[in-house]
Order: structure tokens, then sequence, then C-alpha cells
């Protein structure tokens, strides 16, 4: 048995937790976790900051640090984040297609398939310009409209258009007996002509079809509207058959983000999304407000990730003294379990996602406190928790909230 | 995916490395590791050796520790390698005959079966002395020579047969379709007859036939030649086929290695083997001098491994000590990473290889530095790498220099 399959047969019923009013609580500081590197004096911003609450709460915590995918691997947020959500990474495929359309917000359903598409230029059956001269995202919306208005259906297939940003928009096929594996339309050249959308098996053909049919009707319904006379789709993927957490663990699940795509990806683990404002202090409270109605609830911090790729040392120590300052407001509420982390690091040295393991602060009751004085890289290395998979770390906080069986008698 | 496809499939072609002359170096100090006892005052060998250049650069490194094949496994060397090498060793069987030949660097190609031999004493049909009364290797070398003359080619297969130490020999069989998986014709007690090859399954019968005439029509050229009148072989088996490093990750790669068996061992893996002194100071100068022409250098260290075998504490700390001294030959070419490690631990105290965690130091520009000041086994269980097992070593070292690309979006 396989460690997920492990976790999932020992989940307790819910008459049989320890209370009733639970609460596991998942804050990710996203990009968080860094490396010493002499450009800022071999100190990370952990170390710099000034974490009162942090340093309080470390001492009565269990310290250690995750692997977001294996070692040595970077991950895009996608991964990093369903290794969080107690999904094995390495097993699941996230299409580019289906990241774009979460990414701003569409409502994926099982089932859905997604393409990223964008506005191109078309003369004489040749795409001169992939990205129809960079169009304002006001004037891709009207395009978008209109394609909506003349191609809702293909088929028994419903078609939705979303608008994201200048060129780009995403289109969502909706219907039965659809499937991922379906190559470009796109040619990735300009100065070739649009390349016809191929299976890559038979379950993919009846999608390869609507594809192209659409390719070849949107290209009608724009004639005439130059420099946004075409269009171009990429990356067709179905959205992941995953079970979500309440299927999974029997968690009500709650997030609480405000970035698209960490939105789009909770939605993916089957968490219900909450309205929220855009500082840390309005994403902590929502989670007071709405505590006694999940189980579970993931809390999502993006300016930690934003500072690292920009290089900014000062902004992602001042973005995790934030943090700490409104702590208080979620350790008022007591969760059962309380998971400090990030998906992955974001090195200001490096202005990139990386592999390096991701520091993490557990807290409960009975989490086996290290008595370490500071939540650091450093620090995490010598607790308790070690340095393993962050597919493991759901796990964890289910079994220090009480909700997971004896295995074996 | 598994973790080796899953690095299979990220690594970067050479275009987008982030230069050209890359250089990744792993330095194996052979059974480097070992434990604290009392004999030895508990402690270790690097903990007992000055170290003023390790010690600098663990400051700057990242710290931790590998297990060369499971928890609780004591390997032999060719295990131990191949994890380091970046396979599975639980997946890989090299046989004894194929370790047998390339421990006496013989060349061992895709296709070839090897067996391990032995000169014998053979009177009236019976193996009367499985050793041949141990003759000097001088004298097995003659017969050897006898052999290759006489016996050159059986059928469409080619025989290479070399000298190896005393009594011993060994046999490369060379033509279309052989296979491991034959038994041997060693009986394994005196006074018995010589066994028939037989063959494990349809795919080794021709081996099996090849190998039972060989047998027989040695024991006919050595009529006459008491006491070296038969032979006995064991442990015929295949060539592992493995895809070597260049193919797996692009690298073009480079052993530099005293002894045979580490030399056979980095052949298996696609490497190319360099020309070098007996000294830990040519070795590296080797490495000098061969920097811009591989991008990857496995530089074996044996001196250390021989110390803990004969329990010789104060000889190990000498070697380390002899390490420590030259190491700036390679720390001067700068290479991109640097991983210094064991391929296993060899504690003075059991004169025996084992399976204890063997130290590690990796550095490169954005390693994660730990700050700790000596490269200790106690140092490394601080370190922010953690204790894994050895065959993650490679895709961390890649990722370090920044060889692989980004999983997932």
């Amino acid at each position: 048995m396989d460690s997920e399959k492990l976790v999932e047969s020992l989940v307790k019923e819910r008459s049989a937790w320890p209370h009733e009013n639970m609460s596991l609580v998942l804050l990710v500081l996203d990009g968080v976790g860094d490396v010493r590197h002499p450009d800022f004096g071999y100190r990370t911003p952990l170390e710099a900051a000034e974490t009162p609450h942090l340093d309080e709460l470390a001492q009565r915590s269990a310290l250690g640090r995750i692997i977001p995918v294996d070692y040595g691997i970077t991950p895009g947020s996608g991964p990093a984040h369903l290794g969080l959500f107690g999904y094995d990474p390495r097993e699941i495929e996230i299409g580019r297609g289906v990241l774009e359309a979460v990414g701003i917000d569409m409502d994926l359903r099982s089932g859905d398939v997604a393409a990223r598409a964008n506005f191109c230029t078309i003369k004489d059956g040749i795409v001169v310009d992939r990205r129809a001269g960079r169009p304002a995202t006001e004037v891709s919306a009207e395009k978008c409209a209109l394609l909506q208005r003349e191609l809702g259906r293909i088929e028994d297939v419903e078609l939705i258009i979303t608008v994201g940003k200048g060129h780009r928009f995403a289109v969502i096929f909706r219907g039965p007996d659809l499937a991922g594996g379906v190559s470009d339309t796109d040619p990735h050249e300009n100065n070739e002509p649009v390349s016809t959308a191929e299976a890559d098996d038979a379950n993919a053909e009846k999608t390869a079809r609507i594809v192209n049919e659409f390719q070849r009707q949107a290209v009608e319904v724009l004639a005439g509207h130059e420099p946004l006379n075409g269009i171009l789709l990429r990356g067709v993927a179905e959205r992941p058959r995953i079970p979500g957490m309440e299927e999974r663990y029997g968690l009500r699940s709650a997030a609480i983000a405000t970035y698209p795509m960490y939105r789009g990806l909770a939605k993916l683990a089957g968490m219900e999304l909450l309205q929220t404002g855009q500082s840390v202090e309005e994403e902590f409270r929502t989670y007071a407000e709405s505590r006694s109605d999940y189980d579970f609830t993931f809390i999502h911090v993006k300016g930690t990730d934003e500072a690292g790729e920009d290089g900014n040392f000062d902004r992602k120590v001042s973005v995790i003294e934030e943090v700490d300052q409104e702590l208080p407001i979620i350790l008022e509420q007591q969760p059962d379990a309380l998971a400090i982390t990030g998906d992955h690091s974001t090195p200001c040295c490096m202005k990139l996602h990386s592999w390096h393991p991701v520091p993490l602060l557990l807290h409960s009751a009975h989490c086996d406190a290290s008595g370490l004085t500071r939540f650091t890289e450093q620090t995490c290395n010598r607790g308790p928790l070690g340095i393993f998979l962050s597919m493991h770390l759901l796990a964890l906080m289910m079994a220090n909230a009480g909700l997971l069986d004896k295995f074996g008698a």
C-alpha cells in the first residue's frame, strides 16, 4: 500500500474525531525558503527578520524541512501545491491549458478540457504575427465576447471563453467524451500556416475534431477584425481527475488566497474559495471569521515569492515580519494543527524557484516541541520532523489533530 | 514517474546550460564514513583529522549524509558506486563474473558475458584440488596465454582470457545471442566431478553450450600441465545493459581512479577512464588538466577504505589529511558543483564495509551553506541536505549546477 492509500484508509469517521470544532491550518508563505549566500551576508530572510511571534511559537512546535517534489527537483507552483495538499506530484500531470484556465479564475469542472489561446494575425492562410501586435487586454476582451456570442457550442460541446492578459485568453470545452492529449494549432513560429490539432490516442479524437472546428470557425468570425483576425490554441489538457480533500479525508476545506492560480489549484483539490482582501491581515481575519465552517483551511501568502523572484531581500524580510505581526489573529483561534511552511524555496540570490527544502513549523498539542528558539532554515535542519517529501505533511497534520486511526493492532 | 525517470526528463539541452565550461566533481573517499567507538576514544577519523581546507569549505557548503543502498544495507563496491552514479542499486544486478572482469581492467562491452575462473587439478575426471595448489600468478599467466592461443574462438564466440591473482583468471565471451544466467562448472567442493553448466532459461542456452565446450576443450589443452590441468568457471554473468552518464544526462564524463574495480564500475556507467598516477595529488592534478574536456569527473581515493578495513585509525586519519592538503588543486578549478563523500562507511572498529550513512559535503554557488565549521559525521547530521539515499545525489549536483529544468508550471 502506498503512503497516500495508507493515510486514506486510516482517516477517522467524523463521529470519532476528538471534537467537532476541528481546525487544521496550512499557512503557505510562497517561496519562503532561501539559502545563505555571500551577496546577502550569509543570512536568509527568515534569519534576518524580526519575528517575535514565530520565535515564541517555534519553541512550542516541531520543526523540519520539506522537499517539494523530489531531490534536486525545482517545482512549478502546480506540483508544489499538489504536494502540500497530500498528492504525489510526480503522479499527477496538470496541463498548461488547465493552469491557464484556473489562473484566470475560470470554473473548471471534472471532465472539462482547457486550452491556452491567443489572438494572432493571419494573412492568406499564414500566421504573420502570433501575438496580433500585442493588443491591450480590453481589445482582446471584446473579441472574446464576440467569439463567446457566436461560438457558444460546437456539436454537443459547450465553449467558455475568458480573456487573460494582452493577447491571451483561455477556452474551456465542456461536454461528453472529451480528453486531453491533443496537439497545438499554434505553429509556434511566424510565417507558418495554422497547424491541425491531432489526437495522441483514440480517447482524444473527438476533442481534436472540436478544437479544429473551433479554430476554423473562430477565424471565420474574426474575419475583418485585423490585427486580431485569428486565434491559436496550445496546451490542450484535461482537468486532472483527482479526489478532493473531503472525498479523501472527510475534511470540509477552504482556501484563502488572493491570486487566481492558487485559488485554482485549491479548487482542483476540492476546496471552497473564500472571499478575502489583499492584505495578510485580511486573509488571516477571513480565517478567523470562517473557522467554525471548515475543518481545513489553506491560507496562501504570495509576497514572499514575489520578493524572492525580484531578488529583493529586504522586501522578503518585511513580508515575513508582516506575517509574524498578524500571526496572533490565527493563534487566537487555537487551531488543532497549524503548519507554517512554503510550497518551495525562492532564494533571493537565484531570483527563481529552487529545489532547496522548505522550512516547516508544525504546531499542535502533541507536536513534539523542538525547543528551538527561531523558525529558520538552520533551526529546521535540526527539528524532530527531519527532511521529507511535502506530500507527507497533510498526514502529519491530521495525525497531530487526532484524525487518524492506529494502523494494525 | 520514479525519481530516476523524473530527473532524466528534466535535464536541459546543452545549449540551455548556464555556461559551456561546466564541471561537476564527485570526489569519493572510499569507506570514509566511520562511527564513534570506545576503542578509538569516541572520535571518528574525520573528527580526529586536521583538515583546514575542508573546514573552511564546509562553512560555505551544504552538509548531509547519504545511505548507500537502503536502511541497514551494507553494500559492496558495485552497488555503492552505482548509487553514487545515479542508478537505483536495488534494481541493477552486477554478476560476480562481471565484477571480476572489470576488476582486472578487462574491456567488457555491451552484450558480453563474463565468468570468474580458476585453475584446478583434475585426476580421473575428479576435481582433487579446486585451487591447483595455489600457483603463483606468473604460472597462471603462462597457462592463460596457452588457453588464449589454443581457444580464441568457439563457434562464433570470441574468448578473451586474462589472469587475475594466484590461481584466478577471468574469461569474456563475446558474440551474438549470449546472456547471463548459467550455472557454474565449479562443483564448489573437492573430490567431485566438474559440473555441467545449465541455462536458467532459453536465452542462456547458447551461452551454456559455449561455456561447457570451453570447459571441455580447456581440460584437453591443459592435459599434462599438472597441477594446473583443469579449469572451473563460476558467476557467469552478462554486462548490465544500463544507459551511461552521457546518454542519461548529456554529461561527458570521466573517471580518475587507480584501482581496476572502480575504473570498471565507472566504465559501466559510460565514463572515460583517464590515465593518472598513484597518489592523491596526481589524481587531483589529472582532474585539473582535464577539467575543460569533461562535464562530470568522478575521482576515487582508495586509501580511506583500506585503512578502515585494516582497522588502522591513524592511517585513515592521515589519508584524510592528505586529501585535505591537496584539495586546493580541485578548488582552484572552481567546479560548478563539488560533492565530497564516500561510497559507504568502513568503520575502523568493524574492519568491514557497513550500512552507516556517509558524510556528504556539497558545494556550489547556490548550495544553501550550512555555516557548520567542520566536515564530520556529526556536523553532517545537522546540515540542510538531511539523510537520504545516495542515488539522489547526482540529481542534487545537477540542480546545483543549473542543469535541470523546472518541473511543471
